[in-house]
């Protein structure tokens, strides 16, 4: 049955990443959906934004189309160019291999909650803005962007 | 900028099936958010039904995950195993080549809005379940299940 009992997926709190760029994202929560219901194509992830938290470190993908839909909320998406608002209703796409890296802040005082999307491709390397950071999904760790670990 | 500007988007009526198989659809409309914004790797669709209306025949992807999120309103999602309401804030996931046919019907009084996910793929074949039509990508035509055309 394809529907997907989202009430049993499991919520991950935070990032994954090295201290102290785990600590803006500590507010973020993340569902899997696509991966609950067996695909494996692309990544759906039901997110929620406590106020005042980050999306992510701001970075950009070199293999994998991303998107993003906000269901409830404002989010404010930083880029190069500078600042947009997202409402619930919004939605923005971020093509592979840009440079141009992305991230959403919460600066709203509620909760927002978005879905993530990404395609999934076994040479895809993100970097990272605005710190020293990279990530390879070949092995899926946090290093500086001179390969050495943190 | 990577905001999508929804209202600027094209909205295509139906789906282009051969005759008399359009005529289910005809209550559909389908507006291509992630090609507005780029994305090659899938597509995201934001979709609404009116009441009565189906989303599609009922098919399978051979190659092709999908996806489905509801926004607004309820739909009834028809498979093999039978049928299973969906709500606003509910998902479903149909992994490529399961053979297990899927379509969503509007069987309420009002128009259903969801995200409609799937993934690209230039091999993908779709089949039809209750009816003798198929779609390969590598052409995009509908034809009976022997090849030969409507």
């Amino acid at each position: 049955m394809p529907k997907i009992d989202i009430a049993a997926i499991a919520v991950r709190q935070g990032c994954p990443y090295p201290q102290p760029f785990d600590a803006p994202c500590a507010g973020r929560t993340r569902r899997r959906l696509g991966d609950a219901g067996g695909l494996r194509d692309f990544g759906v992830n039901l997110m929620t934004l406590a106020a005042g938290g980050w999306s992510s470190q701001r970075h950009w993908h070199s293999h994998e189309d991303e998107f993003v839909y906000v269901l409830e909320g404002e989010l404010t998406l930083v880029e190069d160019d500078g600042e947009t608002l997202l409402r619930a209703g919004d939605a923005a796409a971020f093509p592979k291999g840009t440079g141009n890296g992305h991230h959403l802040i919460n600066r709203s005082s509620a909760t927002a909650v978005y879905l993530e999307l990404g395609s999934r491709h076994p040479d895809d390397l993100t970097t990272c803005s605005d710190i020293d950071m990279k990530s390879a999904n070949s092995d899926g760790r946090f290093v500086h962007k001179d390969g050495t670990p943190y």
